[in-house]
């Protein structure tokens, strides 16, 4: 039996199981330190009260022959479909419909899922820094080459975003067919505006390319002049796929939830050069790949959209937001160049004194007691940043801080 | 943007979509019509009662914040997996550690997306009739050619099952490398002797193959003789990965846990030639492209392994082995060929007087409104079977018995 020898291609692992060992390592030698982490972006607040309320009730429901829910609809249930369509589009001024919606248990999945349904030879563009998984599954897919010393795959298209360009990537040169956005951004913590997001559609019109549009952080936006969605931008539903979770907004990364559109007027090339629908193929992959979302969780991301619901998610969102911007002050105040952490949960930070990202990962955990995420780790061009994350209680937040101005040494 | 082609390649579509699309249209034009569905494997009773106290308590947990849980490990909880390891494989002779135990959300994702971690060139055999997924993921993989007209897909390689030979598939006549079995069997209800399964692991042995082994059904199985188990067999550790479910004995088709085993001992080749632990590539794959089961959910599957959840999951399967009893003996008294039904949650059925497998579907509908599935919808050696599901309540199954032996002109 022959493996998936694209497998053979990735980097020694992703970014995070690499980070938990160097974090066991200094446990195990270190078993008094009281590590605080600021790395992976997990939540750590109580689910809303209104979520674990449905959720409850929904677990009753499962007790009761009448009430029972066995396999449903692997797209979601309706009834969570039309509110997300309804509240998270329509009432934006997206035109998105029910059916176009996807429940999926999370992005990570969705972003990786997605692969399966488009071609080979597509010329893929992502920005540099990037969420890995964007990048690995190409890999994994086949649609990259090896990987260079700096951590490059031959043949996808870097798009380096860093102080110089203000984060804000240039259109590609050569024509890209596929693209990879994320915004607000992981892990710099960019937004981008109208206009930006409208110079990309325009871009993927113009190119017969489409975007893959990562809008897992877009509650944390509280400018009113930033889109929260792709669909803002007049002609995306033609160019764009957009995925959202729960996870982020309404703590359910051990819940798991999340939600994918595919708009039924975008379309892709097959090899004879014809027309198919992007939708169909998603549908017939979910439907035959995945038996859809726990009906007890679908019942606690429902709650997500009721009048407290999304009282309860507005507060754990000022509350992450409130650590984002303790982070900003202590950091700057430190003599840091400091970016995101505005509309944003993360806080991107140039390391000091020309260290490289793990090197400031290591002074920071050994001095500190604070695991960070190393910006090398999302692209060559991360080299010398490092990502903070605002996931945190309060008391951890603050304590992370004090120790990292009072006893680092930069 | 170019599209996966290989979807394109696809037949009408995945059986039960059809199914659903004829009783809805039925159920439209006889809107009085009382339809009763022994259709999709789907069951109907309330989860047992130890699953969802487990499930009551994670969400009170997820409400406080020192019992708070995001992102859990991507291959699920070791206390779950532990006990998976023990009680489902150790305390039968077999040696699989809890490390070799991947939780997900569902064997129908894991037997797709299992082919990402496998290569190109490989010869695939599959039983006919045989679980449509496995073919149509194979398909959207690229590993087949197109269909012919009988359903089949140029390149796989596909073993009759049929009452000529007992439902018990022949060795392949040439090398195959990769290899689905279903025991006890979806659709035929048919089930593998410790010695039938003996000769397949043999086989993969002597020919470097490897078995997919899904046995979502183990639960069914009451006769001490038949193994729940291909690690029963001695050797099957270096062949085979094997799939199991909480959907049919736990009843968590819409609560959503499964697993799969994959140990550490399987290998599979490189291009160079070289051996690879298949361990390794599906832990990438599912760290990479998943990010692990609900919390709230892992907690009700690991009720499952207590004593009160043993007890009360064996009640659940002794009810729905009931109903296949009731069912082989009503069809058998109305002069049918009766098989399967023992041990397994299915009864494969002769269509009689020569009707194909759709014209009993649709005299089934039309006379009796009662749903079951074609065997045909299973595969070309299929067609003139007909599958009947026993997961229903007593009293839908013992009323659709009633209308099929007074109703139904055969």
């Amino acid at each position: 039996m022959r493996i998936n020898d694209n497998y053979l291609k990735l980097k020694a692992g992703y970014l995070f199981p690499e980070i938990a060992r160097r974090v066991s390592a200094f446990a195990h030698a270190n078993p008094d330190a009281q590590i605080i982490k600021l790395g992976i972006g997990d939540v750590t607040e109580p689910l809303p009260e209104v979520c674990r309320e449905a959720m409850h009730a929904a677990i009753d429901d499962m007790g009761d022959p009448s009430r029972f829910h066995g396999y449903g609809p692997e797209q979601g249930y309706a009834w969570l479909r039309e509110k997300i369509a309804q509240l998270d589009y329509q009432t934006r001024g997206c035109k998105i419909d029910a059916d176009e919606i996807f429940v999926s248990d999370g992005s990570k999945c969705d972003t990786g899922n997605i692969l399966d349904i488009l071609g080979k030879g597509n010329t893929i563009a992502v920005l540099d820094p990037v969420y890995p998984v964007y990048v690995d599954t190409n890999v994994m897919a086949g649609n990259t080459g090896a990987a260079s010393d700096d951590g490059k795959y031959d043949g996808l298209v870097y798009l380096p975003v860093t102080a110089d360009n203000d984060f804000t990537p240039e259109l590609p040169k050569q024509k890209v067919d596929i693209i990879y956005l994320c915004y607000p951004n992981n892990p710099t913590g960019a937004v981008a505006s109208k206009a930006a997001l409208k110079q990309w559609v325009d871009y993927a019109r113009d190119n017969e390319a489409i975007i893959l549009f990562d809008a897992a952080y877009e509650a944390f936006i509280t400018d009113p002049d930033i889109p929260h969605s792709i669909y803002e931008i007049e002609g995306a539903r033609d160019v764009a796929i957009e995925f959202r979770s729960f996870s982020k907004n309404a703590g359910f990364t051990g819940t798991r939830c999340a939600f994918t559109v595919v708009p039924k007027s975008l379309t892709g090339k097959a090899s004879d050069g014809s027309d198919v629908e992007v939708h169909k193929l998603w549908n017939r992959r979910q439907s035959t790949k995945f038996n859809g979302v726990s009906y007890i969780v679908q019942r606690g991301a429902e709650a997500v959209y009721t009048d407290v619901g999304r009282q309860q998610v507005g507060e754990l969102v000022s509350f992450y937001l409130e650590n984002a911007r303790l982070i900003r002050e202590a950091l700057s105040a430190q003599g840091m160049n400091v970016y995101g952490g505005v509309n944003a949960p993360y806080v991107w930070i140039k390391a000091p004194n020309g260290m490289t990202s793990w090197d400031l990962f290591d002074k920071l955990l050994n001095e500190a007691h604070v695991v960070g995420t190393p910006g090398s780790g999302f692209g060559a061009a991360g080299e010398g940043y490092f990502r903070i994350s605002a996931f945190n209680s309060r008391a951890n937040v603050e304590a992370a801080l004090d120790r990292i101005t009072s006893n680092l040494a930069v």
